[in-house]
C-alpha cells in the first residue's frame, strides 16, 4: 500500500485526538495497520507529542493463547496493562485507536465460552477513563486488504481494497477541500440535533420496528450529546471519526422489550455476530439470542452485572455519509454510525446531571449494537405519557 | 514464509529461556518477527505461561520519533516501561528477546548525536535485572527478508533467505537429530573450558591482534562462565541461541591500550559501525573512533560513566558452528559467538566473588563489539607478571 495516501487519516487522527504539545500518545492499533499507526506517530509528534507509545495487538497472538494455554488461565492480565492505562490518562496522555479487522475467522471452531474469556485488548479499566474524561481521544478506520475482503467478496483483491479506502475517505471527509472545517460542520448540524432532543427532556424513548419494540426508561437529567467531547479539563476533542451519532446514557433499571440488531456485530476479536435477539426485563438483559455465536457476546458482557443493562443509547439520522453507501463494514466504529443504536455495558456520567450521576450504569464491558434501519419508528415519551414522534424513516421529526 | 518452519525456533527459544509453568514470558521482537514471536506463545503456552505478554517494536516508529520529535523530547521513556519490567522480574517472569535485523538504513541521513537519544526498545533497567538474575530469559535469532539481503548482498532474494534460513538452523543445531541433546553437549564443552580458565585466577588478559594490543585487568575473585546461567532462585537456563563463548567480568578500571573490531558493530536500531577502534587509559574508553558512524556507539554508551568501561571480556575457540561459516552477519548475537569479543558497559555481579562484587563495572548500557579473529594471540598473565599463552589459532593452549 503506498504510505502517502495513510497521511490525511493520521492528520484526520489526531486532530480529532487533538493531540496537545507535551502529550504522551497512546496508539493502539493491530500489526496490519502498522502503515497508519507510523503515520500517526509522525503527525502526533509534528504537533508537539511528547512520545507516542505504540501498543501493536497481534489476533494471531490471541489465538495461540486461546488454543494453547490453561483455559483457566484466559481471563488473567498483567497488572502493567492496567497500571499502564492508569498512569497514562493520570498524566492527561492523548489515546488514538485504529480500528478494522486485519484477520477474520482466527477463532473460528473454538467454543466462543472458551475464546470470550480473554478480552484483551479490552482492558476494564478504559471505560472508567472514558467515562472521567481524564483523556483526549479518537478512534479512526484503517484500509486492509482483509477487511476489504471481508466487506466485498464479490469482488477481486485490488477492487475490493480500492472500494474500500474509497468508502473509508469518504467517510471520512477526506474528499472534501478541507477535511477538518467539513467535520467543523458536521459537529455543528449534530451539536445542534442533540440540543433539541435535551430540552424535551424525555421519561422514555420507545423503538419499533422489525423484531424490535423496546422502551427505554430516561435518567430525569439526561443530555444528549454529539461525538464532540471535552475532558475534564475542558480540552475539545472528537472521539470517533467518522461520527454521525448523538446519544445519551438511559437509566439501567428501566428497559422493557426486546430487540433485534440491524447490522452485524463484530467483536474486537473478530467474531461475527448476525441476528443477535435481547430482550430486556426492568433493564436486565435476559435473553441474549443470535443465529451463531451469541455466547461471545454473553462472554464479554457477563464480566460483571453492569454488563447486562444499557449505557448508551444512540439516534442517527439519515444525513450521515455511512447510511447512504449501504455497506456493511463489520466495524462498529463505521457500522454504528450507519444506524441508530445501544449498548451493552458502561454508561456516560457525563450525559446525566449530578444529582443523576451514581444512578448511570457501571461496568467494565461496553459493546454496541445496531438497532436502527429506515423503518425504525422512534418516539419520545414524556412524564405525562405523551408520544411524541422522534424519528420516522431517518428523519428528525422534533 | 512457512510458518511451520518456525516451530523449531520456537521451541529452542523456550527450551533456552526454561519457561516454567505458571510463568508470565515477555517476548520481544520487531513487527518483522511475528511469525516466530506467534510460534514462541504458542510454544511458552505449551509450557505452561500463565500468560505471553508480546511487544513489538516498530524501527519505523523509531523513525518517525526521531524524524519528527523534538529532539529534546528523544530521551525521555515514559514511567511505565521500567515499571513493567521491574513488576515483571519481581514476579520472576521469564524473559524471550527475538534478534536479527528486519529493517536496514531507516536511520541514514540522521545525524548519529541526534538519533542515539533514542535508545528504545533498550531499557536501563533490563541490564540490572539480568545482573540480579531475576528472569530466567534467551535470545535467538529469525530469518528475515531484509536481514537476508543485509548478508548475502550477491544472492538473489529467495536464496538469500533459504542461506539465511540453513545457516541459522545449522548454528541453532536444529539439523541435528536431537538439537536439545546436542545444544547439552555443547554446554558440557563450553563449561568445561570455563572451569579450566577460572582455575588460573589470572591477574590480567592481554590480547595482541592486528591494530590490538590490550591489557585488560581481572578482578581477583573473577570467574569464568559459558552461557548457562541459572536465577537467583536456581532455574537453570541458557540466555544466548547459539552461544558459543566463555566470559568473565573485568575490572573496569585497569584496562589499557587500543582494540579494534573484527567484525561490523550493528546497533539495535540498526546503524552499521565498521573499523571501530577504542583506545583505553585507566580502563576509560578516552578514544572512540570508526569508519564511520562512531558518534551512534559514543551516544549508546554516554548513557553514564560506566558506559565508557568494560562489563565483559569474551573468548571464542575455534569449535564453534558460527566462526567457520566465514558469515557476517550484521547481528551481535551470531556474530559475538564467532569471535572473541568485549563490551563497554555494564558488568554481570555473579562472574566476581563477593569480595569484588562492588567492583564490577555498574552500567545502564552494555554493547559487545567483536575483537577476535584467527591472528589473535591471547594471554594470561599471572599475578607474577609471567605470561601463559591461552588462544592460539583459535585453539585453547590451557
Amino acid at each position: 500500500m503506498d504510505a502517502a495516501r495513510f497521511r490525511p487519516l493520521a492528520e484526520l487522527a489526531v486532530f480529532g485526538a487533538n493531540v496537545q504539545p507535551g502529550q504522551i500518545v497512546i496508539v493502539n492499533g493491530d500489526l496490519g495497520h502498522a502503515p497508519l499507526v507510523r503515520a500517526i506517530a509522525a503527525a502526533a509528534y509534528d504537533r508537539g507529542a511528547a512520545f507516542v507509545d505504540v501498543g501493536y495487538f497481534d489476533p494471531h497472538v490471541k489465538r495461540a493463547r486461546i488454543a494453547h494455554a490453561d483455559p483457566d488461565s484466559l481471563e488473567f492480565v498483567p497488572s502493567w496493562y492496567g497500571l499502564r492505562a492508569r498512569e497514562h490518562a493520570e498524566g492527561r496522555g492523548a489515546r488514538v485507536s485504529v480500528s478494522g479487522p486485519t484477520a477474520t475467522g482466527l477463532l473460528d471452531g473454538f467454543d466462543p465460552e472458551l475464546s470470550g474469556r480473554d478480552r484483551l485488548p479490552h482492558l476494564v479499566e478504559i471505560p472508567t477513563i472514558i467515562s472521567e474524561r481524564t483523556t483526549n481521544w479518537c478512534v479512526v478506520p484503517c484500509p486492509h486488504p482483509a477487511w476489504a475482503k471481508l466487506v466485498f467478496p464479490g469482488l477481486p483483491d485490488d477492487e475490493a481494497l480500492e472500494r474500500l479506502w474509497h468508502e473509508i475517505e469518504h467517510v471520512l471527509r477526506i474528499d472534501e477541500p478541507d477535511p477538518r472545517e467539513a467535520w467543523e460542520e458536521r459537529m455543528r448540524q449534530l451539536n445542534d440535533s442533540a440540543a433539541r432532543l435535551s430540552v424535551r427532556r424525555f421519561d422514555a424513548i420507545e423503538l419499533r420496528g422489525p423484531g424490535t419494540d423496546l422502551r427505554i426508561g430516561m435518567l430525569p437529567s439526561h443530555v444528549w450529546l454529539s461525538g464532540d467531547f471535552a475532558t475534564c479539563e475542558g480540552l475539545r476533542h472528537l472521539p470517533n471519526l467518522p461520527t454521525e451519532e448523538v446519544f445519551t446514557t438511559p437509566d439501567p433499571l428501566r428497559t422493557e422489550g426486546h430487540v433485534t440488531s440491524t447490522r452485524p456485530l463484530v467483536l474486537r476479536d473478530g467474531t461475527i455476530i448476525e441476528g443477535l435477539r435481547v430482550r430486556f426485563e426492568q433493564g436486565r438483559a435476559v435473553e441474549i439470542t443470535a443465529d451463531a455465536r451469541a455466547d461471545a457476546l454473553r462472554s464479554q458482557v457477563s464480566v460483571d452485572e453492569g454488563g447486562f443493562r444499557l449505557g448508551e443509547l444512540a439516534l442517527v439520522d439519515r444525513r450521515g455519509r455511512i447510511g447512504p453507501l449501504g455497506t456493511v463494514f463489520f466495524d462498529t466504529l463505521l457500522d454504528e454510525n450507519a444506524a441508530s443504536h445501544i449498548a451493552l455495558g458502561g454508561g456516560f456520567a457525563f450525559a446525566a446531571g449530578e444529582e443523576d450521576a451514581g444512578r448511570v450504569n457501571h461496568s467494565g464491558a461496553h459493546v454496541d449494537f445496531m438497532i436502527g434501519s429506515p423503518e425504525l419508528e422512534v418516539d419520545g415519551i414524556t412524564r405525562s405519557g405523551e408520544h411524541v414522534a422522534v424519528l420516522r424513516g431517518g428523519d428528525w421529526q422534533i
